[in-house]
This record gives structure tokens, sequence and C-alpha cells, in this order.
């Protein structure tokens, strides 16, 4: 009576990216500022590797919230962006839900700030319409360990499954062979410890 | 075979405060004092905003418990106030129930202290009775996170969804355009980094 | 398709204490040992004081594992006593199933050392004979949270309820007005901040 | 509506020892390194002790991630031994399957580097195909505490179970009688806190 | 060969708040915001009560680092309020060293974002020239416990002593006896755990 | 240039127990309250073993601060006992220094409520006038981590020794000849690892 | 009697970057790994922001530590590069020793990997030679808290300083004036939350 | 006015290990077991390799202390060996002294359990008689973080400098020219990291 496997598939899987913008930044507070923007534009590079359609949407860019982080809006030009005038749930806004159908896609990859609001609501939304929704925990932020829990428990409770971004890509790629430089480049672009390993490693094979 | 989407909403909602009494409040050990003050008053700001019914109940008030927060008497003057005898389980008391069950509402959002169980029997007792239940995670308290991820356990295991209180906010606002002022106020009232947000927009935008 | 409430009843519950031996608790380490011991004791208290059918039951006490915590001998001295002769799952010893059988109680309040293995497997294969299961979180230890967080994943997957003792005994009593003066003393004897509480209460009521 | 208890049972199991490299352990940072280390032995230590069909599986040994640690590749000398060519999931690659297969073991014990993706993929495969699946928490590592419980909740929600590796020798082991002395080594070869009660145990009874 | 101790003097002593800017503030992530935002007013509070001479200083106020947070500008209208035009350490300002100066005071009050530098550099200039200094270590914040520890460390080594603002306000008010209803009307408003204990010490002796 | 070695000598020290009060030991965060409590009562269990000139005081006894904990009152019936009238600092109150005087001991060990208070400020005033100070920091509790350390701080750069409860035993006891069953009792009582090394020792060497 | 205020001033000051090898960084889990590459470019890009003298040197770099980080390199093309044949600490190295000399300068600010050896050990000699020594903390790395504490207690017990990189560019920029573009940016690139405030804040001033 | 560089040297350095006692480690809570032994162990082990002088003393053996760990007892089958038939403080006993100043060493490197008593007392009776005392933080291990910073504060305000394993070994060896082979030996043999680095870069090399 458990959860089947849905197992990601880059021709399946649309990455939506909700209201990561430089003020809601500011509030994100259950993970270090290095490793979350690093995680985010992981996330991010991976969506373009995969060529993945993907989804920028932002709520009340010119209050408080802030813009979008610069970098996101110029990694994706050309894919739909949804300045929500005053949704909360991205899913309440036509035109959002439109474009993600518009994608053709049944496998939604989610994240963004914060957490239980701006995630876990289009989540739940589109879990009820019978999408698979894959949360990734890392790209996604919120106010402390009792929000980021209480997030999860709910979205997982109604069948989200829970990633890294790491596990992303891996799930995506399926094996090493289809693009090894195009891999090992992402990961290294985004782990320091993997780029050890390859800096290390192409050190001591130069001259073989 | 998952727990569907239940939505809060604000014409089906109604707020139980269980016990939050100065003398039980010195339990409390699983939360930072400064941080749960201000989620407890957040959750009843965020109740008188949106105009939800809501009860007050306790337990003891003469004796070691101590009485009620003075601030939740003041907020909610007209609220049922139940000062049960010698339940422990609120929903024992024929008057509690009885009163939750004149608001007529279905969704019942929970806070109380401690945890496993004054907010964690009332809201088994009321998913035994068909309710929806909604638990205010970061207005509860408890001994330690032991407890405090037992009680979780035991909840969610029976339906309940966990929430912090700004996501039970914004999935009663729905939309920023209900009232940008309320909730902006609400949030700057209870989140240090939004109200900086703010100050800090209203700055920059003043001569705008 | 939830667990549906299972509540604690004083009439319907047995308390099974397995391997708190003192070699054993110096392994445990996902839990400060004053409060572990604090813990155990407790739950030892209410089950005295509810008058619940207790089995004790060791595993290897000539050995390294060391005797039981002679307190719990001493509080228990017509309990029914298995020392396994090797046995690690109880529930494989005939004798102690037997003895569960013929206390007549179909919820059990089980708590132990260590928690993936003397908690977890008897608790699952009672959970498998049909047994209400209830685990003792806070009286129960093991080596590090991994294992812990581990060993609750397994039991609650199979039904088992998690629950600290001071959630236990509040179930079991019901009403304050069943006997305040002696729930009183068990709190007050195993929670510092109540019997702070208590004794600042009496001191001011003291002439009244 | 829960999960049924699976108990291991040394005539059923088989252990998978996935991706344990010396260049993916340095990227293992939410267990610290020496009780890592100390694990991944003590289950390669018990899958020998219990004559457990056991499988070693590598991904990309000759690049920055590795070679497989030699403790592993020495103590089963004879093992199935399938350096992946590129799958990713060790379940993509038939050579593998096809050795899991050959044990005609049902049960699976799974641990690996990292745990999210080597661990998890294998797993989320084998329980679509009808096998049991328990995963050594405490012998398998990632990069942080985020996404190793993604991991976890993943892999629980499809209905593995997850375990220690003390956990589970002791479901394997049944009862101390098959060979005390036996499991007393595996235990003092690994526990330190173990290996202590026994030596005192054995100078307080050495000339009884 | 110690410090001796250097007591606070109410006759003494000034507050110099050092950037406490909306802008600032979001950088702080080595106390939790709803503690922080509560320890800042609590000094600015304090400041008052006492009625020692007040500084307030800010950096870059129509840039990012944003304006002064308006509550201590509200709580300090008359005081000295040196908007610096670029230096760093307050004390190369010198507007700011004349209002130090002018308060005729010999020990330096000091707290402020971030400690590392609108802290530390002041207070180790002012230690230079032979002033007291007392840092109020929860009342100043930083991106981390490095940076933290690290300031910590400098400013000690130089003669600075650290206190929390309740040691400072208790050692400048020295006798409750000097005002017992100030001093717990202070503590009440900062301390929720205070404030409980007297809400509860009230109703108890209400009718006495 | 450093602080030579203050040895403690049970004919020289006398013990300080300060402000250990119902209501003030609910604002102590920075030590789990099993633990507190019983350091607090390990401390005095010592003081009466190695029979020092004891001395008790508390503030404002019949407010919210709460009265003495009884059991202090009780194991020294006989102490000197100052209710200060409203002193913070009980060395402000002459009859607390006259009666620490009175002792004719130099080594003062003083614990109590809060820390960078009731602790710090009586320290740092006996360092002032020459006396040996030895602070027992499990035995004290604060708000939380910040104070705590700043109060270390202060204390050890003024020449205050820092000591837990233990290490003052050991260093009065000198050598356990001089009665090993006093000394084994207050540990058994006190640390229950130790006592289950005692309990397993006895048990092995019963019959020998 | 204590340390008196050295300033870091950029015409005295010269960095030495020690042993930031792909191997050795392997070994470092006392800092996250995504903060800590930051923290190091961080301070590579100040030194070059201040055209501060920098020295590089490895240990074995062609054996298992690795190759120097080949960004740092890169930054510094034309530094003396000292690749120590055997010694531990850089400062038993004459080259070293005679390059440090040869910068002119006597305000050393250190970084390296492992803190105890790399950083710790030149850092002693240094200060032993009289030159003053600021340590980086945040840009060096080690084992885990225990010998990063004993590193650092070690080192300011002989006079050194630590500071973080934030705090060392600070001290060395002295006033904004002196070029604000030039230390925003160097902020922008290594603060996330600087970043963002600088992003929002362009926002809002740019039609201004 | 701090503290020189003291500098250790293999002509000047003798080992003292105090109380490594199977029964005393069960104390042992302020630091992984897995990594406590390890780091033991590995202190032993270069004690060996750099053959200093050692001593072995033990606290009541044939009491619930429990024996010393024979790993020790097994690599220094020669060295002096002190079961102190009382005294707590090791320096107390003459034979200690006297086989301690045998050694004509004048660089104690002291570890020990417990830190507070056993590594502390003898250390600062070292200090106080002109030696100097290196602590091991990393092999020496006590009840709690609170006793172990007691602790150390103590021993560095006496001028005991604190270092872990690997700085000891790393500068007692000054020069890995001096042995290659046995350095790295040593480091394989603890570091399960370095061992990692040494074993890929063995594979990589292998061939060359």
């Amino acid at each position: 009576m458990t959860t089947p496997y849905r197992r990601l598939d880059k021709r399946q899987a649309a990455v939506l990216l909700v209201d990561h913008q430089t003020g809601l930044l500011s509030l994100v507070r259950d993970i270090e500022p290095d490793r979350f923007r690093n995680n985010v534009l992981a996330l991010a590079d991976l969506a373009r590797y995969f060529e993945l359609p993907t989804l920028l949407t932002t709520s009340f860019e010119n209050g408080p919230n802030g813009p979008l982080l610069p970098e996101l809006k110029e990694l994706f030009p050309e894919a739909p962006y949804i300045a929500r005038p005053g949704q909360i749930n991205a899913w309440d806004n036509a035109d959002f839900v439109r474009a993600v159908k518009a994608t053709g896609r049944k496998q939604l990859i989610v994240a963004g700030v914060v957490t239980e609001v701006c995630v876990a609501f289009p989540a739940l939304s589109a879990l009820a319409e019978g999408f698979e929704v894959f949360v990734v925990t890392d790209a996604s932020g919120t106010f402390n360990e009792l929000t980021r829990d209480s997030a999860w428990s709910r979205m997982t409770a109604a069948g989200a499954q829970l990633m890294g971004w790491f596990a992303v890509a891996c799930e995506l790629h399926r094996d090493w062979r289809n693009d090894v430089e195009g891999l090992g480049a992402l990961f290294a672009g985004h782990i320091p410890d993997y780029r050890n390993l390859m800096t290390g490693y192409d050190r001591l094979t130069a001259g073989k």
C-alpha cells in the first residue's frame, strides 16, 4: 500500500522555479546561504543541461519581495515568466497552470522560497491534478527546521517525492556514457569535493 | 493511497488555542522562548485578522499550570473560554466539543502546550470524528525533540496536516490583492526579516 | 487511509520493559544519561501508579550486558521476570509471549535498550499478532540518531504509535479529578520544571 | 493499511555494497568518517559472518570516483564484482540484476555511497520488482542531512525498511545460542562500548 | 596578571549602537531573528531606562545597507546620530569620537552589526584610548559562529568585557529597591519566561 | 605570565549557592533540566559530604523569583541563609559578605542562577577582594549559550577557575583511600553511568 | 596586561596561503564545503584587490595531498610559489621565510589546511620572530571542532589575532570612499545576502 | 605578555596515558566512541612510532573503573605502569612522578579519562613544577561539553597547550623526508580520509 517508484524521465519532466527573489531569500534560515545559492544555481544549470522546459514565476517582484535572482533570468531568457499579480499559490494563477500544461510534461520538479508556501502550495495542487511532483529539497528554503519539516510532512503525505538536486541530475542522466564531460562539468561546477577529485585525478593522469 | 490535499478555507476554519498557560509555558524547551511567544501571538493575530471563530481553553488555571497568557484573553474577549475542570483531552469536555461544533466549521487549526498532550489528544479525537485538522507546529511547544517528534508522528499517521503559522496565513489569504496592507502588517508584526524588507523598501521608494 | 486513533486505556494496557541492563545502558548515546535514567524510572513509576501489568525481561544478565537496573526489580517484585536464555527478540521467547498474553491486555506499552533491537523486534512481532503497540520513545535508547530514526521509521510503518512517558501518563489518566494528588506527585517526581511550578505555587498559596 | 513486518532471514538475504569508492567517500559528510568506515566494515563483516551472498559494484572505478575500498575487495574475493561501465542506477546494469537474481534471495540488504543515488535508485528498482529491501542507514553516506532525509523519505514511501547494521546482525542471528562467541566477536570488533563491557567482564570473571 | 573587575556604573556608562540597519540585519545568522530583534530593543530600552547617553551611527544608510531600525530612531530622538559618509570603523569618524567624548563617560557599552567589524573595530579603538569597553554579545550579530568567535577572541584579548543585555541591566541597577517596578517592566517586556513568572505571581497574589 | 594552579583544599573551601529559586530556574535554558537539577543536588551533596561551610542566599524570594529549592534548604538547615532585600550582587549585601568571611575560608566554590549575574557578580567581587574563586559551571544556569559564554569569559579574565562538580569533588577528596565508600556513594547518586558500573561490578564480584 | 590592538594596514600586510590542496581539502570537516570554497576564494580575491604581496606554498603536491587549487594558481601567476620538499611547518623552509621577508611586510595574514598544522605552525613561528599574525579562521579548515578549537587556543595564547575574511577586508579598506565599487564587487561576489541587497537596491533605484 | 611558542621536540617529549580504563570510558560522552577509540590508539601508535618514553597509569583497576584498554598494555609492554592505589591526581603518586622524571623529558604529552580530573590535575601539577604540558584534546574524554570546556579553560590559563594527536605527530616529525613511509602509515591507519587519498593515489600511479 506504498507509493510506487516514479522515476524521473528527461522527456517527461519540467522544472518550476518559484519565487527565488532577492528579498524573500533573506527569510531563508534553514540552510546556509553559500550552500543555498549554490544549490539553486545547480538546479538551474541542470535544467538547462537536460533541456527541460523551465518556468519562472515571482510574487510581487516590485515590492519588498524583490526581483528574481538575476542569474535565473539570464539562464532562461526564453522561459515563460509569470509575474503573479497577487496569487500566493502559483497554481491559482491561470497563466502559470497554462504554461505548465503547455509543456506537455507530467513530471514536475519544483523548488522555491519559502518551502511551506511557494513550493508546497503548487506542489499539492499539482498532485491533486494528477501530476507527479518531485520537490528539490536543497534548492528550497524557509524560516527554520520546524516549518521545513512541516512542509515536507504535508507534501509527502500527498504523494510528493523529495530529492536533492544531485539525485535529480543522476536520475535524469541515467548513464554516464550519455555524456561524461557534460555531467562531470555540472558536478564540478557545484560540488567542491567533486571538483577536487577531478582536479587531483587530472593531475595524476596528465602524462598518461 | 495518499492523504489528499485539504486546503484551508477561511470560511471553513476555526482556531483552537489549548492551554497556553504561563506555568505550562515553562515546560516548553523544544523552541526558543522569544520565537515561541512571537509565534503564538502571530497565530492569534491571524485568527483575528481572518475573523476565524476561535476557542480558548485551559487546564487547572488556578493551580500551578497558571493563567492563560493575558494577551490571548485580551485578543479574544468574546471567544468561548472553556476552563476545563479536569479533562486532560479538551475533546473529553462536552462544553468544548459543543463550542467547536457551534462554529459550524470543519477545519480545525490547533495549537497548544504541550504538543503531545494538549494538542495531540484533541487533534486525534477531532480527526476520529471527521474533522480536518491542521496542527500549527511552531505555535505548539513541548519538553524536547523526542516528545515533539513522537507527537508529530502520531498525529500525521492519523491524518493531521502540519503547518507553521505563516503557511496558515498564506493558505487562508489566497491572494495578496484581497488586502495587501493587512497581510503585510501581519507579517511585519511577527517576522523581523520581513519587517526589515518593508522598511528598506519604503525608504527607497519614499520619494517615488 | 490513515492509522486510526488508538487511545490508551488503563484497563487494556500492559507495560513491557525490555533489557534495561546496566551494561547495555553504556551503549545509549542518543539521549543524555540523567534524562534517560529519569525517563525510565518515570515510566516504571507510572506503570505502578496505574497498576498496569508489567513484564521485565533481560538478555544474558550474567554476561557483559549486566544485570537489570536494580530499581526496576525493586519496583516490580511480583512482576513476571523473563531472563531470556538467548533469544534476541523477546517475542521469540515462549515464556515472554505467554506472560504477555496472560495479562489479557491488548495494548502494549514498550520501552527498552537498544531501541532498534530490544524494542523494535518485539514491537513488530506484537503488531503482527494484532496487538496495539505504543513505543515509549524517551524511555528507550540506542547508539545514535541514525539508528534511532531508522527504528522509529520501521515501527511506525508497521503501525506502532510513538509517545513520550508524559503523554502515556496523561492519556491513561484522562481526567485530573481521578486523582489530582497522585498524578501531581508523579509529575513532580520526574519533571523538575513541574516540581518548581508546584513549589512556587504552594509557597504563594500557603496562607490562603 | 500499514507495511507488514518483513523479518530478515539469513537464508533469504543477500547484501549489495554499492559504490563504496575512495573518491566518492570524500563526498560523505552526514556521518563522521571514523564512524562511517567502522560501520561499512561492520556490515561487510556481518555479511561474511552470516555467509550471505554479497555483491560488489562500482561506478567508473578508474576515474575520479576512485577504486573500491580495498578492504571490501579482500573480504569478498569470490563475490560477483560488477564494475559498471556507466549506469548510475546499478539496477540498470543487466549483469548486476542477473547476479542479484542468481543468489535466489528475496531480501536485499543495501548500503552505499551516496545514499540518494547509489542506494536509493537500486532500492527503488528492486522494490518495484517485488524484492524486500532493507537499507543499512549507517553504512550509507551522503552530502548532508537534507539529501539524506530526502532519500530516506523516498525509499520508505516505496516500502523500504531502514535499519542500522547492528539491528541487521541481531535480526539475522535470532538467538545468541546459535553462536555466542561469533556474534560477540563481531560486536567487539565494531562497537567500542561493547568491547569495553566484554573486557571488563572478562577481567572480573577471569578467576571464577 | 588578570583583567580586574570593571563594574558598570550608570553614571559612567554610555551606549553605542552601531549600524543596526535593515539591510545589514539580513546578514545576521549567528542568532535567531526573533531573539535578536528582541535583544536589540531590550538594550535600547535599558539605555533609556537608565538614562544613559546613547549614540546612533550608521554606514551608508541610503545604499543597500538600508536605514537604521526605525524603532531605534524613535526611542532616541535627541541622541547624536552620526551617518558616517564612508568610515567603516566608527572610531575613524571624528564626529563620532567627539560625540563619545562629549558624553564624559569612560565606560562604553557597544553593540552592532556585524560583530567583527562594526562592533569590534570601534571597541578595539576605544580600548586603545583607555576606555572601558563592554560588548553586548546578544545584541550584536554576524554571519556565523566562526566570525563571531573570532571577533570575541580579538576583543577580549584587548581587554573588552563580554556581557548579555540582562547582565548589563542588572549591573547598572545594583539593587531592586532602586525601582522594582521599572526593572520588572524592562524584564517583562523582553523575557517571556520572566513575564510568565510575573503573570502567574500576580494571579495568585491578586486577592491577598 | 599565566594563572598559577590554585588547588582546592577541603580545609580552605566554602560553598556559595546563589539564587537557585524555583522561578528563576524556569529561565535556565543552556542546560537540560534533568541534568541541571541533578548537578545542583550533586554539588549540595558534596558540600555536605566534605563538610564545607555552605551559604544560601536568595533574591526576592516572595516575589516571582520564587522560593529556594526546598531540597537545598533541607540539606543545610544550619547554614547561613541570606534572603537579600534587593541587592542583585550578593556581595553588595553586608550580611552575605560577613557570613563568607566568618567561614574563614579563602577558596569560594560558587554556583547559581543565572550565571552572568548571580554567579558572575559575586565571583568578580570576591576575586577583587583576593579570594580564590571556583565557578561550578554545570551547577549554574542561564538563558542561552551566548550569555553563558560571555559570563565565562568575563570571570576567567578576572582569574576565576571553571570546574564541573565532579572535578570539585575529586580535587577535594584527593585520594580514594580517604573514604572509598563515601565518594562512591556520592558518584553513584548523581552519575547514572557510574552507578551502572558499580551495579555491574557488584553483581560479578558478589560471590567472590 | 592585554594584547594591544594591532590594526591591519594594507601597506604592511602580506598574505600566506598554505596548502590549500585538493587532497587535503577532503580532510576538512569543521566547515561546510560550499562555504569553505567560497571563503578561500574570497580571501584570494581580497589579496588581489588590495594588491597585497601573496605567497603560495604546498606540501608534497605530487602525492596524495594533491595539487594546489587551480584557481589560486591562476589568481596569483606571479606570486612566489614554494613547493616544499618535505617541511611540514612552512617556516622551516628557508625559501618560504626568505620570500616572506622579501615582502618587507610585518603583518602576516595566514590561512590554510589543516588549521592546527599548516596554519598554526608557521603562525607560531612567525610570532616568535616578531611578526604580527592574523589568522583567517573561515578560510582555514580542519578535521573537526576539537582540533580547530585546540589550534585557535594555541595561536591566540601566543598572540595571534583571529579574523574572518570579511573583517580582514573591512580593516584593510578603512573607508568605503576609497573605492565603493570595488569593495562592493568583492562582497557581492562572495556574500549571497549582500549580493541580494545590492540587486534589490539597484532595482528600486534604477529609474531614480 | 603572551605564552611563547613551545615546540614539541621528539628528544624532549614523553607521553602520559592516564586512566584509559574500560569502565571510565563509558562515562565519555563529549566525543563519539568510534572516533575516540581511534584517537586514543592513534596517540599510542605515534608514541611508539617516535619512540617517546610513555607512562601508563590507572586508578582502581580492579574496581568498577575497569582494566586499562588491553591494546595500550600490549603496545607498551615495557612501559612504566603505575596502578595507583588511590591517588586521584596521578601527580600525587610518588612512583608516577619519579617515573616521569626518570624519562629526563621536559615536554609532557598528556591524555586521559576524564579530562577535567585525570588529565587536568596532573597537567596542572606538572606545569606548576615547570614542565611544558601538551594536552591531547581528542584523545581525552569526559561527560559533556560543559565539563570539557571548563577543563580546557583551567589548563590553558595555567599555560598548557592544547593539540590534537595529528598536530602532535606533525610537530614531532618536522619533515616528511625523515620517513615518508612511516608517517604515511600512521596517518593511513587512523584517518579514513587520508587512507582513501592514498588508495586512490596508489591506484592512479600504479603503472607509472
